[in-house]
Parts: structure tokens; C-alpha cells; sequence
């Protein structure tokens, strides 16, 4: 039985099929109406996320199956104390398949090492959110035609912007990728995804200035710079107009080159945006849902199910991990245990934070 | 394509047609099992409304549709700053229709203006709730059998009753409709409908007491009367009672008239009421999901697909809406506009609030 | 027209019916796959009980029926303050069958006098939880193979708990069942139970030690002791690890015994007990969703449909019940009505309360 946890928990092989199969589901969706009847998706959203929900429920249902869950916390078991993976073991004797989001991070992993169906991981807290990047992927395919040879910029909060990590993760499988990295100084991509960058060798540029690169740019993935990043609001207030995207920023930008975000926006791009060919945002919600339909088909195959989990090693370990919203920490009697990252520096297994000796 | 934001969108041609539909459902609703097969709506409840929901959902699942959906907007992507339009974009990617309540006035006209699917108004605050008085019509034609040649009262709170509002503007499109308006003077009806009904001539006859015409009325529409309208509770307590349709209060009563209420009830229509077979108000919410059946599918078929949205016309102005309710003042960067009333008065295109010059 | 209220509504007959459907549906789930279809259940939850309402809902979804519903009161029209009743005749225009949970004790029998559908009583305040004691006798059923000669350990919140004196009500039905009753002094049984296995002639061993008897039981039904029922957080303190099941204290039990539990289970149960073969908490999950299958298929089908409501009998008092939590002190204009117990006395026909005269 496979998971997914993260988006790198799949190969390119597996990766370039589900994208073939998103694509044929858009050509021809009624050939896949019945693929999935009689199975139950379980939506067990520990905090709100309509659009992730939605887009799930809408997959499931178009796929002939049915959908059951609950939309946040307070109408959970969790409420009372319940530990996710004990969730999760009730649960899958109600569905067939799990698409859990849940604020504490490593909550999913923590989910799967103890479910009897496929859990997907449908953002575990700022840590993962792989079929976002699903989507991101299958918007650029469609969009541009290819994952190879691209100059991909990325603007906004590049430092605690998990969709932008976990696209960067991905791309990094594709052969010929140049990153543009625009942020403030205060919101900088973090040292670790600086390194797994050099350690691909990576072409990166970085700047603070959208427009310095928008000639060169064939994929613009644009994310919300928040108040709350800065330490105050005049910090805020003095770069916020420079990461809004308007229709004037977007001239120089070549005629095939796309907009890109993972939404909900706020005012980060001007509605004059909007009708522009090169933004693909609202049409990267429909590729989101396409490349659900994949994934859910993909693990409730006989292949699937009947494959090995691949979750992370993990050795035990007397160290705590530091990350305080680390499911570790967040759930009682919970066996910490490490794995080992690129470096073979330590790391928890659960959310990936570095352990300190 | 088309949409539902107002009752009178409808022309009473089409309003007739989806009442022979609803009634044709009532006799076999097994024919029409099938009818919205394969496809989806959306419920996008924006703030709770049990009732109204569960019979859309009803009414879609009876006609072989599927539903997704929220219930209130902690769960959506609305309590992170989205505006209504960018979340009905993202939706139409999931759904075929979509019926969507707000708090705020006019939110779903700003959702139909960028909507690539129907939108049907689940009620936008206090300004419309056109499925609501689509059941009101089918239940007085089912109850009484005809739409013209009624003498209609309406109890309660005629001023804030939105409901009310809805209903008599829909009536008047019938003929020779008298209106028995029942209220106490603090909660009488609001100018700009008084001037309706003058303006199309209806016969209208006022009074602070629920028994005063009891016996020429055709149908008793009751609403409540709420404590939080009053400048004291003094002013509350000393006519609370004049409203609260009791047993007794019928006994002049037409043998065939028939109370109706659009729910929940608090106390306005005492329980003694319940058996008395002119009280018609537990059948209106059949009714009501009858002729959601009936919107559904008629806004689903391909004759509504192909056609116009008729939205209202609108002018641009630098005229801001006085009403702090409307989406307008809401959601920024809206680009106001304009519409005229009958008398060519400006008023909100949004919320239909008249603009002062 | 049936409901389920009280586990006792349905006779040991009926009960052994459902046990055999259960286990025909676990042998065979797909013969069922269409028993529903067309149906709908309204899953009405005024308060949140995840894993209850999953489990209803995916029971009518594999009988092929479709599910309407909501999962808390802010949703519903309760919190506009309509009453039960009302509620369920508006719902039994969208559903063919009604599961409520409600916080307020005799909800549901409330509900029950009104409605035109069949109500199934999914947990009404402390009162009664039938379908959870359904679970819990196909559980003992499946794995020991019996429900007749028994000991039966009940550990933990005896005082309280509303699962464990539904279970005993209901075992009291079998021959030749023993009682050990296992709690802190502060949590035994309530008298009325106690009377109830004196009247049964029922043996009945007590003890505060989870170890004391464990070797002769059959069955061990775990409960959580909560700290809020004790009148000190030291007194707390000195009793729970005592109600703490853990592989240690398990080793003298028999090797076909089998550890029982509603869940969620907090800390009462370590988890080193969750992979002995005698840990039968999460399959009993799975038996609730086929007991709820059982139930559905039959409160739905022509004989039960058809059969009187056997509701409890009630006389007109003017005695005012003197439980707080009871529907007729939490709703307005409610008429009480008074039962009476084995022994003549009176009791509040809704909650059961003792009524003192």
C-alpha cells in the first residue's frame, strides 16, 4: 500500500503518469466515471481548507465514489484527546482512502506508520502539501508543455512558503531548471532549501525586485507576502506594493510565460490580472482537481495497494525534537524517533526539524 | 446561462413552468431520478442555514446529482480575505451550479458578474432570498389552487422581513392581489415598498391587529417579530402577543385559507396550531425543495445554458453605497456601479441601497 | 413506523435479527450494496460526534442510500431557537430516516412523538446511546461467539457512563451473565442500576481493583475515568493509573478474552495493549458501522415501516422534572409527561429522571 506524504514520496516515473492521466481525464472525463464506484474517500480536515476539500470531494465524486469527513476540529474526535493515528485506524474501517489536513506537523506520517488504507497528506501544518505541488506540476505541463528547460521565478515569502519548498523540491527532478528567487530580505528562501538547490546545482538568481527577471521568466509562481512575517507594520507597508503583480509588471514578461498561485490571493495580484492568457491560476484549481482524480485512481489500484509503504527510516532516539508544533510534541506517549537527511545530519522523522545534540 | 439572484428574474412565464414541474415532481418524483445525473452543486453557505441547505441538497440528490460543499464561512477560504468572485471561480472547477448564502448584501450578484456556472442566491443578508418565496408561490398554488384573486395578509415584521419584501413583489406580478398588511406601527412596511404596491395599484388595507381581517384572508403569512427590533423591551412585551397566532385567533378564519411561515418558528404561531389543516407552513418546506428540484433543473438544462444572464444593468460612479452590509463596501478594490429604480433613482446595482447625490 | 431510543426498544428477537444481518453484511458486504438506494438519511448532530456520524453515514452510503445532514447546532436552526420537533418534521420532508444527537436528555424521544420518519436515537446527552451498545453486543457476539453465559468486566467510569449501564440493561436480557464491576469509589454505579441487577437476580462481583478479577472475565469494557468527575485533582491523581489498562495487566487474563471500548480512548487504554489479539476496540468500530447497516436496512424496510411506534406510555403530570439537561426544562411550551419505572415510582417520561413528588 502507498501513501503520500510528500510529493517526492513518488517517482518520476509515477509522477509523469499521473500527469498522463490528469491529461486524459481532461480530454475525456466521462471514461472515468465509474473508476472508482463503490469506494469511500474519508476528508478528515482537522482545520479548514475549502478549496483542498472541495477539490478532493469533487475528484472522488467525478471518479463514481463517495465522500465522507468533517471540516474542521471542533467536530472531531480530536477535540476529545484522540490521537490522529487512532483516528485514522476508526476511520478506515469507513472508507477506503484518507485525505487528512491537519495542523501539527508529521501528523500525516504519524497517521500512515498506523492506517490500514492509503493516507494522503493534504498539508500537515507549514511542513507538507504535496498535491498542491501536483497540481502546480500538471499547470505548467499543460500550461507550457513541458517540465524540462524552464526559468521558473518565485515570489513572495519564499521563507516560510511550503508550497514554494515543496515546487522547488519537485523541479529539482527535471532536467535544465533555473530558479529566480524575488523576495524581501526578511522573507529569503531558508538556508536547508538553499542547500538541497546547490547541492542539485541549481541555476539560481535571487532578487528583490519583481521586475529585474520578468523578461526571462516562463513560469511565475506567485504567493502572499503577510503582515505578520515583518517585525513591523511600517517594514510591511514599505515593500508590500513591490510583490503585488499588477497587468503593468507583467509587459516584459514573454507572450507564453504563466502566472501561477496557489490561492486563496488576497491583493498579491490585481484583478487586471486576471483576464490575461498568462494567468493560470483559476485553471490551475481545475489541474488540482485533475491530478487528484490521478492520484485517488493511482493508490486504490491493485498495483498500488499491493505495493510497499516506503515510509521514511527512523532510528529511535532519546532527543527531543524542537519544533513544538511537531506531532511529537502535540500528541502523549509518542515514540520520537530520527532519520537522517541528505548531509546525514539528523532530523525528526515526523516533521523533518533538525535535532541540535 | 442563467442565474437566480431575485425572484423577479424570473418572468411569470418561467415562474409557471417550474411551478407545473414542482407539482409534476409532487405526483412522480421517481421520473426525474436520473434527471441531473453526473452532475454536481456546490452549496457554498457562507453563514448557516440548516434548512435552506439540507433542501437543496435533498432536492439535488433526488434529482441523481451529487453535492458538495460548506455550511459556514470559518470552513472556507473566505476567513482568509477571498472575495466572493475568486471563490465561485475556483468552484466552478468542481461544481456545475452553485447555490451560495452571505451575510453580505449583494455578494451574490459579485459572484454571478465572474461566474462561469449558475449561481442561485441562498439569500444575501437582508436583501434576497428568491428560492425562499419560490416555495411561498408553489405552496399557494398547491394549497389554494391559483396565484390571482387572493386577499394575502402579512403579519409581523413588515419592515425588516425580507421575506415579505420578496413575496409581495412576486404577487404583484399576479392579478388582482389585495395585501392585509398586519404589524405593529414600529415594524410596518418600508416606504420603498409601500410605493411598489401603489405604483402597480394593488389594494392595500393596514392594521396593528392580527384579528381585525382574519376572515376575508385567503392565506395568513406569518413571520417573527423579534425582541432586538424594539427600542425597549418595555415596547417588545406590550404587543408581543398581538402577533403570536394562536388556535383561538383562527376561528373567523375562511375554512380554506391556509398560514404560512417560512421557518424556524420561535413563538409567533402556537403549537395548538399544528393539526389545524388550513396551517400549511410544515408542507411549504416540501414545497420548497419541489421547486428547488425545479430551479436545478431548469437552470441546468440546455435551454438556461444557452441563454442570457440578464444581469441588472449598471453604471459606473464615483458614488459610494451608504450601506455598510454591501459587498461593495465589503470586499476591496469592488468597482462600484450604479442602477436605476423605476422612479430613475440611483440606487447600488449590488444591493439595490438608493445612492444619495 | 419504528425508532430506536433506548437499545431496549427492540426485542432480543429483533436484536438477534440485526446481529445476523451484520454478520452477512461482514460476509458479503456487496449483496447490500443497493438495499438503500433512492433512500436518504438525514444525520442530524447538534453536537459533535465524529466517529457516530461517520459511521451512520457510511453505513447508508454502502447500502447504496445517499446521506444530508450537519455535524453541530451552530449550523442548524437550533441555534435560532427552534424546537426539536419542528426540526425533524422540516427534515422528514428531505430524508427518509432521521439519526440525531443532541445534548439535551430525551431529545430524541421528543423528536420521536412528531416525526413522519423513523428516528434513531444517536446519543441524547447522558441519557442513552443504543447504537453504540448495538456495536458493542456484536462485537462480544463476533468474537467470543455468544452473548449467553458471560463475565463481563465493566471498568472505569461506572457512575456516568451512559454506555456501560445501556450494555448492562441489555446484557440483563441474556442468561447466565456475571457482572464485575470495577470502578474508584467515587464512580460506582448509580443506585437505579444497581436495582436493576438486584431485580434481575444478576450476579454481580465489585471490586476497585483492575487486576483483582481479570483472569475469570470474558469480556473487559473499558471506560475513561475523567478527572472532572472528581472532587480534587490529587484524588484524581491517586486513582487513574489503577484504570489504566496496559500489556502488564493483561497477562493473566484469558487468552479469549477481549478488551471492549466506545472510544476515543485518551489514556486509559496504553498503547502497548493495541496489537494483542485480545484488543478488539477497533474492529468493535467496524462493528458499529455494520449494526448501523443491520438497523437502517430494517427500520427502513415494509415490516418495521409498518409496525406500531411502540413510543414509552406517558401520563399528564403537573410535576416538573427535576433534571436540568431534560428536553422539558430546555424548550419552551413543552407539556411533561410522566412515566413509571419497574417499581411503580414515577419518572420524567423523557429523560427518565426520578420525579419526587
Amino acid at each position: 500500500m502507498r501513501h503520500l506524504l510528500d510529493v517526492c514520496d513518488l517517482s518520476v516515473d509515477e509522477l509523469g503518469a499521473l500527469i498522463k492521466t490528469a491529461e486524459d481525464i481532461a480530454k475525456d472525463g466521462k471514461k472515468y466515471a465509474r473508476a472508482l464506484e463503490g469506494k469511500k474517500l474519508a476528508t478528515l480536515f482537522f482545520e479548514p481548507s475549502t478549496r483542498t476539500r472541495l477539490s478532493f470531494e469533487a475528484a472522488m465524486i467525478e471518479l463514481g465514489g463517495s465522500v465522507i469527513g468533517f471540516s474542521e476540529a471542533s467536530s472531531s474526535s480530536a477535540a476529545k484527546g484522540e490521537c490522529v493515528s487512532d483516528t485514522v485506524r476508526v476511520v478506515s474501517n469507513y472508507a477506503d482512502i484518507i485525505a487528512m489536513r491537519h495542523p501539527i506537523e508529521g501528523a500525516a506520517l504519524a497517521a500512515a506508520e498506523k492506517s490500514p488504507v492509503p493516507i494522503i497528506n493534504a498539508g500537515d501544518g507549514g511542513h507538507c502539501h504535496p498535491t498542491q505541488t501536483l497540481a502546480d506540476l500538471l499547470t505548467i505541463h499543460r500550461e507550457i508543455g513541458r517540465l524540462d528547460d524552464l526559468t521558473i521565478g518565485l515570489c513572495g515569502d519564499l521563507l516560510y512558503g511550503r508550497t514554494v519548498h515543496s515546487l522547488i523540491n519537485a523541479m529539482l527532478r527535471y532536467k535544465n531548471i533555473r530558479f529566480v528567487l524575488i523576495s524581501p530580505p526578511e522573507l529569503r528562501l531558508p538556508e536547508y532549501t538553499q542547500n538541497a538547490l546547490r547541492r542539485a546545482g541549481a541555476e539560481v538568481l535571487e532578487t528583490s525586485s519583481l521586475e529585474e527577471y520578468m523578461p526571462i521568466l516562463d513560469v511565475l509562481y506567485m504567493t502572499r507576502v503577510q503582515r505578520e512575517r515583518f517585525p513591523s507594520s511600517e517594514a510591511y507597508e514599505a515593500v508590500k506594493d513591490c510583490y503585488r503583480l499588477t497587468a503593468a509588471k507583467l509587459a516584459d514578461a514573454k507572450k507564453d510565460m504563466r502566472v501561477l498561485h496557489p490561492l486563496p490571493r488576497v491583493n498579491e495580484i490585481a484583478k487586471d490580472v486576471d483576464d490575461d492568457p498568462r494567468a493560470a491560476y483559476f485553471r490551475q484549481t481545475l489541474n488540482g482537481k485533475l491530478m487528484r482524480m490521478a492520484l485517488l485512481r493511482y493508490l486504490l489500484s491493485d498495483e498500488a495497494l499491493n505495493a510497499d509503504a516506503k515510509l521514511p527510516e527512523g532510528e529511535q532516539t532519546s532527543l527531543k525534537c524542537p519544533n513544538n508544533k511537531c506531532v511529537t510534541n502535540c500528541e502523549s506517549d509518542f515514540v520520537m524517533m530520527a532519520a537522517r537527511d541528505e548531509d546525514g545530519a539528523l532530523k525528526c522523522r515526523y516533521c523533518e526539524t533538525k535535532l541540535d545534540k
